[in-house]
Order: C-alpha cells, then sequence, then structure tokens
C-alpha cells in the first residue's frame, strides 16, 4: 500500500471542537515529519504558518486528504476531490459516522497505521446530474450520497415520470423521489422506506417520498443505468433538484432530470479495525451476537 | 330525516366539468322546486340570476350546501360551514372521492333521495390548531384531513418535540409531522405510511413525514388529546404549519403548534347507497370477496 | 385508593432470577404483614407454608395479583384475572417491560408505595374471540394482546375476507392478520408495521402479515366493532387462530373467527412513576427531550 | 438468435385451462414441424403419442421448453432445467407473469416468432443452499425465488444470526428472513417490504419477516455474496428452510442455512414485445404516462 507524506486538511466549519481536533492533528502530523496543507476555509480556523490551498486544487499537491467533522463534511470534499483521485480519510468531531470513521482520540493509532500504508481503500461511486430544459443542459452537479428531485416549499405533491435507459418506469404523484448510492443508502434514501445497500454493490436505489399511490416501492437498479426523471406538473411552491442536500437547483414544468455513475470515484480510505456492519450495528440499532 | 328546501352551491374553480355539473344542477333542483343561493365565487363560474352569498355566511341561510369538486373543494368548504353545523352534499366532477361520494350522472336519482330526507348523516371532526410564539397566540386555523409541521423548501430536516396531553412524547429529526383526523387517514398521513382510521373513530393519528429514526412509527392517540409540536431547530428553508395543504403558517425556533378537536363538526350528507370500505377498495386497490 | 392486604403471587416458570425475586418479594411482604397466597404452579417454584391457589380462583381470595416474569407471564395472568376485575402488578426480571414496569430492586419502594395505596390504576380491555365452523361455536378463548390468523407451517399464503360490523372490507391473500387491542400494538402488530396505539384509546388494529398486494395497509377500527375473518383457501400447511401467541385453534376452510371487546377488562396497576411514553422512549429507543 | 426445432412441453396439473392451451400448444407446433416431447407428469395430462421424459432429462434432448401455467410452474421447471442451460419460455394460463408473458391467443404469432429466432434471452441466476448440521452438510437444493429460513408451525419468532462473506450482520428476532434474488424481488420478497431488484441486477436482497427490531431494514448484497444464516433459538413449532415455496427442510438448533449464486443460469426466452417495466405496471398498479 501506498504511504502518504503529503497531506491536505479540511475542517467543518463553526464547530470548537473540530477546531481542537484539527489543532491535534497539525501537531501529530509536524512531529512525525509530513509535509502539510490547509485547505483555504480551514485555515480561518486555526492560526498556523502552513500553507493553504483552495479545495478543488487540494487533490493537486497532496496524496491524501483528511477531514474533520461529520458525514455531511465527507460530501462536500468528497465531491470535490474524486476528480484526481486524492484518497480521503475522515475523522469524526462526535459519535463515528458511516465516512468519517476515526475517533478525536484514536488519531495516534489510527491516523500513524494509514499514514504507514496500514490501511483499507475503498473506491465509492459519485452521481452526475445534469439538469435538462427544452433540450439544453442548464446545470450540472455530483452527489456522493442521493439527488433528490422534491416539491420545495408547497406542500402540494409534484408529479413526474420516471424512465431507465430509455424505458418508461411509472409516473408518480409525490412529495419526490430520492436517487440513492450505496453510500446514500443510510443516509436520507433510508429515512424514505429505502433498503440497505452494501457499499460495495454496484448500484442506484430509486426510493419515493411519501408517494400517493400506495403501490409504490423502492427500485434498485444497476449502477450503469441512465436514470432520467421529467417534472411534470405542480401547483404552487418551487420544485427543486438537490444534491447530497447541499446543492439546489429550482426546476420548472418539463424540466429533466437526468442522472448517472459519474467515472471518477472517491477514494476512501479506512483504517484496517473498519467493519461496515459493526458500523451498521452502532449507528442503526442493530443486534448483536446471541451466542 | 330533515328534508332540505334552501340549498346552497359550491363549484370548484377551474374546471369546465364543474360548470357542466353546477348548470345541470341547477336547473334539475329548480325544476324541482328548490330555493338555491350561489356562493360568491361560484357564481362568478355561471350566469344566472340567482341570490349570492359568501362562503362563510352561507350556513346562515342554507339547509344545505352542495359542493361540486374533488375532495379538495370539499375541504374548504367543510371549514368554512362546520361553524354553523350546515350539512353538506358532494358531487364529484369525475372519479369518486372519499368525501363526494355522488358522481354527475347520478344527481337526479341520488339527490333527489337526499332532498326527499333518504339519506345517511355522518359527523366528521375538524382539528383547531394554534400557533404560540413566546407564549402568545399568533395564528389560528381549522383542519378537516391534517396539519402538518414540515421542514418547507429545504431539504435539511427539522427538530422538533412532540408532547401529548403535557406528557413529552419524543423528539424527532424528519422533514415533519402529520397530524391526521380520521378523515385524512386516506389523504396525506397515508402516503407518510399512516394507518387508515375509520370515520367513526375518535382519535388523531401522529405521522413522522421521513424520520431519521429507525425507531419512528405512526401513533394513534385518543380524539380528545392536546397535541403539541415544539419546533426546535432547522437550518435553512422555511419551516411551515399547514393546514388541509391550503392554509400556510410560517415558523421559528421556538414556536408550538397546539391542535385539538374543534367543538363543532362537519355534517357530511351521504346517499343511502354509501358504503366507506366499498369506496377503500375502488379507490385503493383492495380486493373483492371471494365467495 | 384501595390499600391491598391479601396478595397473591405468580411467578414465571424455568428462570432462576424468578425464583430470587418472588423469595424477596415473600419476605418483604410477610415482613410487611400482608396474606399471601401462591397460584399452584408458582408454589412448585418455591418452598414455603404459603397456602395454594389455581390461577382462575386466585381473583375470589386476592385483592391484588402480582406477576413476577415478563410481559408474556401478564399476559397468561391478565386473561385468568380479568374476569374478576382483580387488580395486577407486574414486576420484570430482567429489563422494564410495557406491562411489568416495575424493576426487582424496586420492590422495597415501589411495591410499598403500591401497597398502602399510592398507584395508578388502568384499565385494559381483552379481545373475546369465537372460533365458528358451519354456524356453530366450536372455541372461544381471550386475548390481551392481539389474536392473529395465520398460515401456520406452510409458506403458502392463506385468503381470508374480512368483515367489520357486517361491512365487508376486503379479501385479502397473505400471510395472516393480526388483530390487536392497544395494548398489542407495541408487541407483535408493531411487527407487521401496525401503529401504535395508545392505551387510552377504544380502538383495535387490524394488521396484514406479509400481504400479497401492495395495497394492503393498516385499519384501525373502533373498539366496540364486531370483527370476523373467514378463512377461505389454504394449501397445504395448517392455518391456526393464535391469541397471545399462547392458545392456538387449528381452522378449516370457511371457518370463521368472530373477534370483539370483552365486557371484562384488565385492571392493570403501575407505580406513580409509570409513564407510558418513557417506556416507549426506553424500549423502542425514542429520541429523548432536545432541549 | 437460433431457432428451437425440438421442443419440450410441461404445463401445469390440476387446471383444465392449462390443458386446452397444451392442445392447442401442440397442435399449432406439429403443423410447424417441430419435434415435440412431453414432460412425464404433463403427458398425463392430455393423451397423445408423443414421446414422453422425465423433466430433468428433457434438458438434453431438447433445445427450447415451453412451460404452461402461472410463475410458480416456472420456478420448478427452472429449478430442473438450469442444469442443462436450456431456454425456457412461458405461457401463462391467465393473467400475465413475470415470468409466464406470453398469453394463450396469442400463440401462434408470439410461440411463432420465437421459434423462427425473434426473441429476448435473458439471464437469471439462481441460488444454491446448503443446509449444515454439525459442520456437515446434510441437504441442499435450488431456488429461483428466494430461499426463507422461517419460524413455522408456531407463532413464536425464532432467533438467528446473519453473516455476509464472513462478516456477522447482525441477529435477529423475528418471523424469518426472505433471501431474494432479483427474480424473486417482485414475489415473496415484495410482500415483505423488499425493494424491487432489476432483473439485469447482481444482487440478492435479505428482507426480515416481521422484525422484533423496528431498526431491522432490509438489505440488498453484490451477488456474489456468500451469505450464512445461524439459527439459534425457537421455542415450540418447527422452523423451516424453504427455497421457492415448494421445497422445505426441517431445521434444528444450530443449524446453517448457507446461501450462494448458482454457476448454472436460467435461460429465459421473451417475445420481442417484453418490457420488464410494463409488467411492473400492470401487475403491481404503478402509473400509466402522464404526457
Amino acid at each position: 500500500m501506498d504511504k502518504f507524506n503529503n497531506i491536505g486538511l479540511i475542517g467543518r466549519e463553526g464547530n470548537p471542537q473540530v477546531v481542537d481536533t484539527l489543532l491535534a492533528l497539525v501537531a501529530f502530523l509536524r512531529a512525525r515529519g509530513s509535509f502539510l496543507v490547509l485547505e483555504q476555509k480551514t485555515a480561518a480556523l486555526i492560526s498556523s504558518d502552513l500553507p493553504v490551498c483552495e479545495r478543488e486544487k487540494l487533490g493537486a499537491c497532496c496524496d491524501l486528504v483528511i477531514v474533520v467533522g461529520g458525514d455531511g463534511s465527507m460530501l462536500g470534499a468528497a465531491r470535490a476531490l474524486s476528480v484526481q483521485n486524492t484518497p480521503v480519510l475522515g475523522i469524526n468531531r462526535g459519535s463515528l459516522g458511516f465516512l468519517t470513521d476515526i475517533a478525536p482520540d484514536e488519531i495516534e493509532t489510527r491516523v500513524a497505521e494509514v499514514l504507514s500504508g496500514h490501511y483499507l481503500r475503498e473506491e465509492r461511486f459519485l452521481l452526475d446530474v445534469v439538469l435538462v430544459r427544452d433540450g439544453k443542459e442548464i446545470a450540472r452537479a455530483d452527489a456522493l450520497n442521493e439527488v433528490v428531485l422534491h416539491r420545495g416549499a408547497s406542500l402540494r405533491m409534484i408529479e413526474f415520470e420516471l424512465y431507465v435507459d430509455e424505458h418508461f418506469v411509472y409516473s408518480q404523484h409525490s412529495d419526490g423521489l430520492v436517487i440513492s448510492t450505496p453510500t446514500g443508502s443510510t443516509a436520507y434514501a433510508l429515512s424514505g422506506g429505502g433498503p440497505i445497500l452494501h457499499p460495495s454493490l454496484d448500484a442506484m436505489a430509486l426510493v419515493p417520498m411519501l408517494p400517493h399511490a400506495l403501490s409504490s416501492r423502492p427500485i434498485v437498479v444497476a449502477g450503469n443505468s441512465n436514470v432520467r426523471v421529467v417534472l411534470r406538473e405542480y401547483s404552487g411552491g418551487q420544485p427543486e433538484m438537490s444534491c447530497d442536500g447541499q446543492i439546489h437547483f429550482a426546476m420548472q414544468e418539463g424540466d429533466m432530470m437526468q442522472v448517472q455513475k459519474k467515472p471518477q470515484k472517491l477514494q476512501l480510505i479506512h483504517p484496517l479495525t473498519h467493519n461496515y456492519y459493526e458500523t451498521c450495528r452502532t449507528k442503526l440499532g442493530w443486534g448483536s451476537r446471541l451466542a
């Protein structure tokens, strides 16, 4: 496995614990002789003489980026860093997450292990979503967790049509539709009643939000599917397309969301102790071993 | 049973079929010798020399109000007419509804039966909801179907606390909460996974919308419960309280929604052929008799 | 409130911890001067010179019966003791239950309080179920939690028709149907996706088990409803009617289960600290207060 | 595409319509000059002088087998014929199925098309399940739809542990677990709340049946996973392992079900008009196109 020497650091804003963890991390890494670069907004959180770089360019000068925050912080970093295949490691500020699975008090042991080449490397795919109006691309974005078409402010349901690989699937009257990656299947899609997709699965889950028809159920399609959703009708409100709950675009009647797997992947680094199902048991409250 | 002579008419706007049905209804009722009054907006739909009256005052001069439209039209009429206990009959413009259960081509038979005193009378309770800010009532409204606290435009979940009769129930992180009457249990609450409550039941269903925690389930409480929901946190968007998806109030952190049964009831008139479970079978697709 | 002097004791068989708790309870109650009677099977668990009585007759000589075990032990006691309106108090052997809400280490404080007249008394209704074949009653039983029609050993679904108060509701092709009281709504019915019914609610939930049709949903009907289920078809296996998962009857094609509320109620005694929603939060994992 | 000349015929027993369709099919195929072979039990349904062969050997002498019946008939044929990669075509006796998608009145057009080489060929994988007791294989079977561990006759839940690829996933207290292929995802697994898996997906769904814990959700794992389920506890009843609801094995405490994808696949033949999502819309009641 690769060893990592040039380390980029990203920290979530607005959280004093994150600052503490960042400072501890900087001290630890400096003592170890790593070369460090701070993401621009993160540099504003701690006073230091370390070099600073924009998030988008961090991948060019680092062979590992460490994100300190929650799973939400990881989403933004993943979208920016997947472009250059930069490996990303997550340190959680509080309770462990699905993506940020090192606790602050494990920095000395787990991060040291990772830096010396003992780690698990996992590829997570992202979604590439294009918003098409009158046949023209008007917006484009990425999502690590999910792309959502939703009704916006109004409580009135929207009507849309779903197509998979040129096949018409159904028309639906609902609050919206979640198109989730395996990574996102334990996030918002799960609240909507979607299944848990193991991270190794090459598939997307299409999960209706409060559908009007009792016959609507989550559908899982192959990861290389071309999923298209055409907004047909809404009354009041302002329907939106959202990526990871962080990027939003207003939609109009007739607009089409086109969702596909992105060629670039997130390179997610885990300590060797990482165990997906153990995280599920802890975070979702599943039963532990009987005998 | 009472016979009905003074008939008020309300029609849904923006639907040519409703105009046709209204005209047929006026001709039929005039020929029968009924005294007719048109609701103000409805009078603008058809040209006639009939007396006109505001919706809120219709109850004072009519002993029956006929609503032509869908279940949605009935909601608005119910909120206005329940105040004076005015009986309401629904004629559906297209497919039959749960509340509007006479088809346009049944006017001559079913409406005649009702007018001559052959009908079923059913009471449906409404919810009285008060919005409290800093200890003061800042808004008040009614709902026949449901009161909803929802996240508004933002996809970020909201956090709120639920209390029933002074008992703390739970805090929840979700898209919102539906507080539904039995009447509303086959509407939006059903999309959220709520149970169907028989109309005769004196109960409310509390149905979480896309809850973050897997342990959240619909709860049914007694009809005379005092349900309070306190909005604790949201990030972005503009959470709202909505009644029947038709009346909306913006909410702030700390605001409390207080929901109780209204003393006045909707007096819903059905033809003698009305059968609640048959409507369920038709509209929800339940299986018909085996043998 | 009544004070209790003549105390009956019932303990779950096959659990050494129950024996310990029974012995502690006997010592405590004797020291307090209560008159004690042991249920017959319970007498076999501990050696003592206390008077012994059959479960069914315990109500005639006691003004309170204390059950030591889990919620399951309470079910059997409730069915036997509701006949004579005997108050019942539950002591849980391990984690607290919905019905057995005193912990073994709270005996001295909570039981003492209850005995001296400081307690909450709650009525819980039971179901009376009759199995009818060829127009004749062939079996009759009670249930505190639920009555279930289920497919028995075979994995083949069964087909049945549901009637409520003489109205045909639907025919269904499924693994079975759970007819639950509010007390049972946090037990097996909840596993089937049924709603939680507050204990004060006078209602039953009808919850389909793995229904073939996507349109099948839980229905809540008034407590005084007459619910009838007619088994139409099955292939292989031996469908059964079960009460509280403890009493079973084999069913044949054409058999009818008739379910109604029993006139007698369980008189359930709680310590003053009892809080239904707190039990829900603890046992179901609901979120605690935010602010 | 291959043309088919040697045709095997399998018909469902106990259905007069199947006999009519078989006779029409034999007449049509003979007129066309095909060489026909009847499966042994099917030969007993119609009197003819055609050669007869056991189901298991049909694959050796035919280049296509036509199954007349429902989806259930197809399951048995698929398990027998997948061994030799024999293509299978389904004719439904009544309403169309997911696997049997030619109607009896389409025989002349659709079957003719298929025989002359105009068809869609789809591979569907089967599951290979081994039952292990005390470290030894005691039974082995195949399933096209699903393998189920279930509680058997007793209403008492069972407890088991789930492992995927040597990783412990969870222990569960429930009525059982459905391990479903994409083919089975629209059958029993769907009744249990499982997601719909597109047939092209290389994945299995693990769907809990009436789980005790609210945190239990369907999980989708990669098709090449090694799924193991160890039965830990049950009280009463006789837990079973079942394949496609047609093959059953009694299980004991400590028994392990081991489920993997079978190397051989079902070669499913469809007419060119076949459209998976259209079948979903028809059979599941999904909404048709809006505009």
